[in-house]
């Protein structure tokens, strides 16, 4: 089989599982695991580009300085976003650099920190939805709300969180560099946490705004952007179900781009979790993508052989 | 004048200040500053790579990280220093990108997550003398001894830190990927903070280990690397003196190899501070490099004209 280009978008369980802490011990092991699966893809002799999200990693990091923010100043969201693509795309960097030297296989891989542009009139920055960071209690909220300009929203009663907007992506900032390393041979890990969102005055100046992008419409502009034959979204579900969760629920091996569509606009999928995965699918088929996969990652190989997980194709 | 490759290495001030706390809006503003002095070098048809210290802000991180730690689990310092150079990076990035763009240059810029290879049986590992992240009572000192493995110093009376190795930095991971970059067009940020300190293995495996690693011992690494004509240590005096803070004291505007090899011995460089850049620059300088400069941020193309700062030659 020819060389495919594949961006590969790792799920949160691909680093971090439901139940876990989140300890650096853990996270290296989840992701040697996810390491090994990346690398039978490049050991096939493809060129893969890896992208990832970053929800626990950044919740934690929200955390962190606000546990903190007595002392030393807490960062904005934008900041806190890039301070996660350091933290995962040193771990996964540094396993998929020891297992592809482990295989005899060229082991360059490097972590580019990555921006993209949202749009500053985006209907989302109207509409706050993404809780992010930790739980406060109501009068705390109130502060925030006065002293940082943060929405807050009671999640459960007396359990207040932060929402943000989460602007649909418009370019990879960095995309020609990611585009030179992968050409050079590089496994690139890029957009991380679906990229830190900027806006872009009509002078050209990036400013950070205060917002999340969803890792899968990110990885999708990442895909078109890099003219990936493949667009593989891993998660933690084997394959693409209907009716999820209901006794009609049937996985599918296989939908084209047009059934994607009808399932999408019928509410097949929830708007949280499978939602954005079809949406991106769907954008870069219609961009002119191969074919798009979503599958487990510990089904990599199989998923890109047919032989697990769903394939989605035009 | 034909162009010249130069790697700056960028002291803590250039990105924050003394008596700043650290917040993004000073940081930010620091750093419009510094991409503009950077942006001056590009402008006059430099190939500039950039790299940054990192202790205020990876202070912070660990501050932070502490306060956070009875709800998240902290993370080791090796993590910590990715995601500084996650925030670092991502700040100057954007900074650079902006001012390039704002003179009608190339605005190709990218930081690339680095590792740091130093020795497992480096003598700085049985000696650990560098003091980082908060200060402590010495009771939750005893418990960070014997909790985490941690050695702890009494640094003032009743304070107690955490003291680390600082080994000396013997090869950047990924040299290749800052090259081609680089080759390619865009301005570097790389080797943040000193690089992410790992150990190797006789099988090739990296492993983080918790260390610091000099910034600029490392950017000199980085510059036989890229192999550049000239290494500029860019810091918060305007030149190198002899017999600092004494009445002797006489500010140097240029030294050679052997001027500072015997000005170092003498001990007129104090090793927390000036020390390691004198180092940093013999090495350089014996490794082949054509000139070093130590000079501020704010003169930075008056001193590559050797107007300003102290140049230093073979």
């Amino acid at each position: 089989m020819a060389e495919e280009t594949i961006v590969v978008a790792l799920g949160g369980n691909a680093i971090l599982q439901p139940g876990q802490k989140g300890t650096a011990v853990e996270q290296r092991a989840n992701i040697r695991a996810t390491a090994g699966a990346i690398a039978s893809l490049v050991e096939m002799g493809h060129r893969v580009v890896v992208t990832h999200g970053n929800g626990p990693q950044v919740g934690n990091i929200l955390i962190q300085h606000e546990a903190g923010s007595d002392q030393v100043p807490a960062m904005p969201l934008d900041v806190c976003g890039a301070e996660s693509q350091g933290q995962i795309g040193y771990m996964i960097q540094q396993a998929l650099r020891n297992e592809l030297r482990a295989r005899g296989l060229p082991a360059s891989v490097a972590s580019v920190v990555t921006q993209v542009v949202v749009r500053a009139d985006d209907p989302a920055f109207g509409n706050p939805t993404k809780p992010v960071g930790p739980f406060y209690p109501e009068d705390r909220a109130r502060v925030l709300e006065t002293e940082r300009g943060w929405v807050m929203r009671e999640v459960r009663p007396g359990f207040w969180r932060r929402v943000v907007p989460s602007p649909d992506p418009v370019r990879i900032v960095e995309l020609e560099e990611v585009r030179t390393l992968s050409e050079a041979g590089t496994l690139v890990i890029a957009s991380g946490g679906g990229g830190i969102p900027v806006t872009e005055r009509a002078d050209g100046v990036l400013e950070g705004v205060e917002a999340v992008i969803d890792k899968d419409l990110a990885g999708q502009r990442l895909a078109v952007g890099m003219g990936a034959d493949v667009f593989a979204i891993f998660t933690d579900v084997d394959r693409v179900a209907l009716a999820y969760g209901t006794p009609e629920q049937r996985f599918l091996d296989r939908m084209t781009l047009d059934e994607a569509r009808t399932y999408l606009e019928a509410g097949h999928f929830p708007p949280g979790s499978m939602g954005p995965k079809v949406l991106a699918v769907i954008r870069f088929l219609e961009a002119g993508g191969g074919r798009a996969l979503i599958a487990s990652i510990k089904q990599a190989a199989e998923a890109l052989a047919g032989k697990a997980g769903t394939t989605i194709v035009r």
